[in-house]
């Protein structure tokens, strides 16, 4: 993530990933992380294939150089050890606080901030224990779409312009077709 | 989509859905349609259980008056239809011209825009046969976050603030928790 654009440290936790139900959303979870300008992503659950892919993805398209991507056992000991080191840990929920009224303090923060997603139902102890409950509007959705725009707030569409010097492949913009060329 | 704001008539179409590897993913392509503003969706394919579990949250959170929902079997008809009627075809791709360029010009659209999301391949022909070829940015992620994004950019935000007036349950937002209400 590079181009003279310096990011605010945010990590996202995806939790209660499980191989075969959740494969395509955690994938499309991790890809938008590292295409909104997050630092990393922490997986809850096993699955070296998905790791491995998003490796790939990152080796060929850019940003292997600091981009974490990693399972973890436990998604509240992660929350808990966040906040204990003095990072902001935000959970996006059709249930919590819509994102336009807490994003300008967020914005203020200097310390890392970790973004949590659920799957299907997430645990209550989360909607507790978290720095913010924030709502990507009080609907159903998806939370790759809540993820996305959530950093395109943070970043004020920033995001959508960087360039990642490391990439081994790089999109030539088309009106039409498809162009790519290799970097280097 | 009330509460007094108005809205450019857009509608997506979900290409190549095969039920038992996309479920998951066209059912977040079609909760973000209905809960950032869109009209509704086709879904290239066949799955009238994806079709029942749209309407069913349609009824219960607002919208099953206006938002429709229904299967197509063939895309490009619809496209070309599309371009006959006078409506917009926009493809949203990773390959194409970065959105920003282009919202300025696609929100003085008075007619029908059709946003078109892929699967994991698009056939050629649709680069060549719709009226914008749109990147969310030129890197691999989500046609969930696309879709969100780009909606988001056309309503300028104002999508995470409406209010579906025919809905059974409406969330009261929290700090932390979750409040649901019946309507009525």
């Amino acid at each position: 993530m590079q181009n003279g654009l310096r990011l605010k440290e945010a990590y996202v936790l995806r939790l209660s990933h499980r191989p075969s139900r959740d494969k395509r959303v955690t994938t499309h979870v991790a890809l938008v992380a590292r295409a909104f300008g997050a630092k990393g992503v922490f997986i809850e659950g096993e699955d070296t294939h998905l790791i491995d892919s998003i490796k790939k993805a990152t080796e060929v398209w850019g940003g292997s150089s600091y981009f974490k991507v990693e399972t973890i056992s436990d998604g509240k000991s992660l929350v808990s050890q966040w906040r204990n080191k003095g990072g902001i840990t935000i959970h996006l929920t059709m249930y919590g606080i819509n994102v336009c009224e807490k994003i300008k303090e967020l914005s203020s923060f200097e310390v890392p901030l970790l973004i949590i997603v659920g799957s299907e139902k997430v645990d209550s102890w989360y909607y507790h224990n978290v720095d913010f409950n924030l709502a990507i509007g009080n609907q159903p959705h998806s939370e790759i779409a809540a993820l996305a725009i959530f950093l395109d707030r943070l970043y004020k569409g920033l995001e959508l312009h960087y360039i990642f010097e490391d990439s081994k492949l790089r999109v030539i913009p088309q009106e039409a077709g498809k162009k790519v060329v290799k970097n280097g």
